[in-house]
């Protein structure tokens, strides 16, 4: 048995509706395992708060107020997008992330994001060999945008596609009812930044061909103006209007993105947002159709009053796995969601290497896409269909959900000096 | 006793999540009044299905797909943007509507819609004294702007409100946790196009200052660019982000809306949409924040997923209110919402004559807005607080709202002619 130390845990990246499900499920477990985990020190603005001792003691946190980060969305100690150079570029930020470490002996690592952060993850993992300081380094899934490799599917991204699915049926009944005198065009812009898995769960909403969306924009598909004007006057005239579901990533022939705003986010990624204007506008110049548009935004991501009981359960599952894998010695791994049955929907919890993990996107496959290019495939439905399944309401107070705020409390500092970030 | 005849029921204007729960009361009422109400004929598409003598058969639908309109949100029946003209500006209009009432053995007109749908009602009501023709015209009330004038607060409103307070509080939580590294301003554009009773909704996702929406710009408000732009960077250093809520319809000093796009509906209102991407550049370029903005769009109004019980109840209640006072003989009239008590809320139902409600916009009281235009009051919080109180789920099927499609099965036309809509 290994000697009780302290634990790390840190989220990173964008949030979604259920990281602080799986912050839970990190929490809840560590607490089981007393005799082997000290306590559980969260990061403050994720991996910021080691390298700045920003630490949060979770320990002064009640069972109840834990038990509350299951249905409360975004990131309860604060998230941060930066990324850790290699070691051999910044060895410094390695250095004082050891400082930090052993002053607080923190033994294990547990790092909640996506696959910039299990590269994050996988780095600190690799300080115990080369900077002979004994750390175990466990990564948790997140994102979204469901485009981490080797699990099944990425916590986050069942929510997420639930209440795209909702919101498309839901706006599409509108239109439908309105379109004889008015709008007979809707468009939807979600996330995805490269890969279209949330664009794809916008067609969970439609249960026939007659139904919204009957339009779908992949980033992994060129955008051809023609054939997407032809498809939707089809859909005009054969239903009434037209409902259309864009990811926020769609890139004309020529490769560049539709709308780019210029910026780029600390990962050296283009910061998206804007296509749906750009594709209404088309729309009218080009068919001329009264059309609508919305962004969602965050409103996706946050959407925690919509959440997937499967997608809550499963985030739960990998911070309980993380732990469960720490406390067996494994390391530099990472949990993941194995799929069993697809109907009845069986899942269960397995573990990829962080190599394997770190850096990789996941993009959809071919032939979970419509040969034209315009819709998912059966294959593609009986993928994403249980990913939605179940709802797991928050408790609601004065008509709101009613969301837990940490007390946050900071772990007094054992170092004297700052460290620029 | 008045003798047995006809009713007809149509959708008017832009939908609700609720509008068929009113549907369902007036539907439900009626068939438990047999003796007095024959059929309930919707119009297809509103009033043009009146004037087209394309009318829905309502007593072929079952029991439980009227019931189910109670959670189905958007116009059951079609919905449609048309605005009868004065009687005297097309007579053969009301002669047409006359000749397909007749036709039918109609005898009761049951409009649910706002303002301009009530103006119609209102000019159907005088066809009896004015042609000759015996019809009793009844409101019932519908928007989700909260315009209409006499009545405590609009079916369609809670919901609405419900849905754009979640929608906040999730959005600012998100931010919140990312702001530190990433985006530090959100703006949410909401509808409203002259009222701000929607933006004011927003404001309840706030308990205290420091919480999301630090700001509010309503349509009544002239937008100050300098005022505004000193208040977000203040929020910004003071809470780390600042969240924004703001209404489709805001006007610069001069008058005119930041964002309109020219357009126009069939009622002559500026089509609008997409000022938040406005505000975000403004503030990006002004004070170099990194932001997001969402715009909601038909999401906020379709969204029975997070509808309002109250409200839900509240727009069932104008339906069966509708169908009660046409069977006491009241005509010209319709149901209102009237407020007994705040705390603990107490409501019951009300009558307004048409001609006091058509036509009218009810805009926020000055007192409802914060001294510096910026936020909600106290008098305002107590005014919408109940107005979003409890949760109303659909059933749900493959995790998904299973809403009701009706089979809308057309009555036999008795008349030869078209008439040219």
């Amino acid at each position: 048995m290994l000697a009780k130390r302290n634990a790390f845990y840190a989220q990173s990246g964008g949030v979604t509706a259920v990281i602080n499900a799986s912050a839970c499920g990190v929490i809840e477990t560590a607490r089981q395992h007393k005799d082997q985990i000290g306590k559980v020190y969260a990061g403050r603005h994720g991996i910021l708060g080691a390298l700045s001792e920003d630490l949060i003691d979770t320990s002064k946190e009640s069972m109840s107020a834990i038990a509350a980060l299951r249905y409360t969305p975004a990131g309860a100690f604060g998230s941060a997008r930066y990324k850790l150079k290699g070691l051999d570029e910044n060895r410094a930020q390695y250095e004082r992330l050891i400082e930090v470490f052993r002053a607080h002996d923190i033994g294990y690592f547990f790092y909640n994001g996506g696959g910039d952060s299990q590269d994050t993850a996988l780095k600190v993992s690799q300080i115990g060999v080369k900077l002979n300081y004994p750390i175990i380094a466990i990564g948790v899934p997140k994102t979204v945008d469901n485009d981490l490799p080797i699990t099944d599917c990425c916590p986050g991204f069942g929510s997420v596609a639930k209440y795209v699915a909702t919101s498309m049926r839901e706006a599409g009944f509108d239109v439908a009812s309105m379109a004889k005198t008015s709008t007979k065009v809707f468009v939807l812009e979600v996330m995805g930044r490269h890969a279209g898995w949330i664009t794809a769960a916008c067609g969970l909403a439609a249960e026939n061909e007659s139904e919204a969306p009957h339009v779908l924009l992949f980033p992994e598909i060129p955008f051809e103006q023609e054939k997407f004007l032809a498809r939707v006057d089809e859909a005009v005239k054969k239903y009434g209007y037209c409902a259309i579901g864009v990811s926020e990533g769609i890139k004309g022939p020529d490769g560049k993105f539709l709308s780019e705003s210029g910026l780029k986010d600390a990962f050296g990624h283009a910061q998206l947002g804007g296509v749906a204007p750009t594709i209404a506008n088309t729309v009218r110049e080009k068919l001329g159709y009264k059309n609508h548009w919305a962004v969602a935004d965050y409103l996706q991501r946050a959407a925690r009053h919509i959440a997937s009981k499967t997608d809550v359960a499963q985030a739960y599952a990998v911070g309980k796995a993380a732990v469960e894998f720490a406390l067996k010695g494994q390391n530099a791994v990472m949990p993941t969601i194995v799929r069993k049955c697809d109907d009845p929907y069986k899942w269960g919890i397995g573990m990829a290497r962080l190599k394997d993990v770190a850096n990789k996107e996941k993009i959809m496959p071919r032939n979970f896409i419509a040969r034209d290019g315009f819709g998912i495939t059966e294959k593609c439905r009986a993928y994403l269909r249980p990913l939605i399944m179940g709802e797991d309401y928050p408790p609601f107070r004065n008509g709101l959900p009613n969301y837990v705020r940490l007390k946050n409390i900071a772990v007094p500092k054992k170092l004297d000096g700052e460290f620029e970030v």
